[in-house]
């Protein structure tokens, strides 16, 4: 805190908190959220097919960390439905960005030093939001920080959480993967966020809340930015998730490998091992989809559930045919 | 209003608008719901592996919207179980409709003339559920009118909202479709119906509630009645939604269309062409499922539907195909 | 009760039902659970490639049943997170089950004598939570006995009824089957228990709560370690349960086809037929899977299931070949 003082960060950090998401800030946030909406596929079709589910869709990427830090601690779940200035001003958002002839206004917001920056906004609302999850968790549990830290990371990272129901509002169902098997960056830096501002709170960091706002939210953009620019290749994640994975998760799996190599030798599936090394080499991934990157883990990933799924539809198939033989 | 007065309508409608829906009105509702639960694919199979499953989707059908409006204002989900009474009258009629020997009970309710007395009143309590859920939701939220429309909405529509889930307690699911991917009949007019009884509640129409809650029914029977004589192909809404459809999400495609003919001439998919045209004739149906009558507009959705999946068949067999030739 | 007190009985029930279901109970019970989770189907695959998603898995094993009464309530869902005591021990004994190298956790609490005390223990909680969401409930509601009940199964068999949803945590997805549609013996155990304890509380049953309490407890374990030693096959329900059902859900059925013998005569399917032959030898069977016990019934509705699916198969492969053949 003196290092911050000496550098007269002291009046800047504590202004930069007290700034309003709204509207500037909510908009870039309905902007980012739309166009991420707009760019998962069929949505198009969903648009033309019914405007309701998209534009139900598009709420649940807008305000889903409300709604579902709100069904956590039973408050409304509609609550976000009562700021008709909001709602008016992503709807509008999302009109645009779906309906505006010739695709002027998606080609306008993703034009990309435009995206940099409405992107780097949207990531300073996820500090607000996962803040004031934090606020509202410890009014309702002083010292129960595990539920605190839970209504945060729902507050900041709710539409993601939420992703499988918004997906099946558009007619698409994908049990195979949620959040939780296969966390994407937002979501993982958001669990970060909502675990230190926990601590925070009850006063375990020795940093001001409003130093730590400014810190966070700075982490935040330029990770965005350098992600957006150079990629998700750069993880900043993947060394200390290898870290942490194999301290926690991991050194059974060796020891167990060393102690008994003798009498496990050969019993060991390729399938396994091959699982083992897509763990250490797992990366964050961001949501928004960028085609042009390569995305090893993932295909990695995609490759064994085709095969598994290959296999599944080699059973049937033997079936069919055995059958057929009866 | 003075027309209403002239016609001596004043008192009737404030009689009507008394009425109390216990237990005629709610008894029709039961068994139109049950009958509808009974005439789903696979239901009778269900009602005989586990009852308790089969009870559990009635209840969804007899009471999802008050269950689905206390979810959206958190209140507690199994309050409608806590009116015993209630209760009892929808088991009891699902257990006729379901266990009568030699299914008397179902070929006596869908004998025509009772079924359309009973599917008027039935509709007539919808009337009294979007006025307590537009109620309700004024309680909560004073301005928040889109919040109230959408509770007022699934207090008279939970049932079809609920869909999915009720699905799956029999073991179904249909994650392609939803009421908001493809709104019924009865899910269009409850949403009419909920917009217009919000602003009637915020005094932004020229009349009293009472009037407005006789003249809604009204509509609602008279049309329920005619769409089961005549069948869905006498679709109220379908000229207003078309028109609606096109001033609000067609227009910009035809505008691109006209102004980037030269451009996108050759690039346009026959899959995209179709769907536009079938939303072109897009016409409202019931969930009610009428066998005799043509359903064109879903019949061109399935269609479509099978072949993507025959299309995904297709591509896991290549794939079957490469890996064998590997 | 003199024949009670008669045995000196009194004393111990009052004791037994002031036994502290913490810390010894709730291990037993997160103990169970835990390894209930790990011998699911593709846990172990989970666990290493999203311990997050295994940890909440865990979670819902352990604090299902909290998290639906609490749903059912609108009471907030992230509740049980709150007790940090309680979420230790629970992700201590997941943390120890599943990476202890060597699986040696494992392998102890697997000990056929030492698990037979623990679910023992681990029944005793359930008489626990009835009673607690009998109590709960009644807060809410004081005559709708029916949402007493419900309260009541929810908080004591609340893992199996969120099972669809657990499931979904770790990517897996069975519409097919839920607890309501395939009662496990544990779930209907529950039932019957939140049945009595809510006529008990109501003062319908002439026996004291502690007393029922013990005399449940006693019930519920005997039978536990009965079907552990000897196998689902010694079912103590099946011979009520097809009693009930025949008398309730089946009489119809036999009336009508000895009444319409004559006229439907060559008109019933094999396929009716075998269902129905399947519930008549319909039997309760434990979520803790048991590899060595043949399992008749669900091998039945294993095979008819597989046989719709094969068939689904063909049309698909017809259809594709019809296509090929355009």
């Amino acid at each position: 805190m003196e290092l911050l003082s000496a550098m007269h960060l002291d009046e800047l950090s504590l202004r930069f908190s007290q700034i309003n998401m709204y509207p500037l800030f909510d908009i870039a946030h309905y902007i980012i959220s739309v166009l991420a909406l707009k760019e998962q596929a069929g949505t198009a079709d969903v648009a033309q097919r019914s405007p309701l589910a998209c534009w139900v869709s598009a709420m649940i990427y807008c305000f889903g960390g409300a709604m579902l830090s709100s069904l956590l601690l039973a408050e409304p779940l509609i609550a976000p439905l009562s700021n008709n200035t909001n709602i008016f001003l992503a709807s509008f958002i999302w009109y645009i960005v779906f309906y505006c002839p010739g695709d002027l206004a998606y080609k306008c917001f993703t034009f990309q030093p435009l995206r940099l920056v409405l992107a780097g906004m949207k990531e300073v609302t996820r500090t607000w939001k996962v803040v004031g999850g934090v606020t509202q968790g410890q009014k309702y549990y002083k010292d129960g920080w595990l539920a605190i830290i839970a209504v945060g990371w729902s507050r900041g990272a709710g539409g993601g959480l939420l992703a499988n129901f918004e997906q099946l509002v558009r007619g698409i169902w994908k049990p195979e993967t949620n959040e939780l098997l296969k966390m994407t960056y937002a979501t993982k830096v958001t669990l970060i966020g909502s675990v230190l501002f926990t601590f925070q709170q009850r006063g375990s960091l020795p940093l001001a809340k409003h130093h730590f706002m400014l810190i966070y939210s700075v982490f935040l953009v330029v990770l965005k930015v350098r992600m957006m620019i150079g990629g998700p290749s750069m993880s900043p994640f993947s060394a200390f998730e290898t870290l942490l994975f194999s301290s926690l998760f991991g050194w059974q799996k060796q020891a167990s490998e060393k102690g008994t190599s003798a009498l496990t030798a050969g019993k060991m599936s390729p399938t396994s091992s091959s699982a083992a090394s897509a763990n250490d080499v797992k990366e964050s991934e961001e949501r928004c989809p960028d085609p042009t990157l390569p995305d090893t883990n993932a295909n990695i990933l995609e490759t064994e559930r085709k095969k598994s799924s290959i296999s599944e539809e080699e059973d049937k198939n033997d079936n069919i045919v055995s059958k057929k033989k009866d």
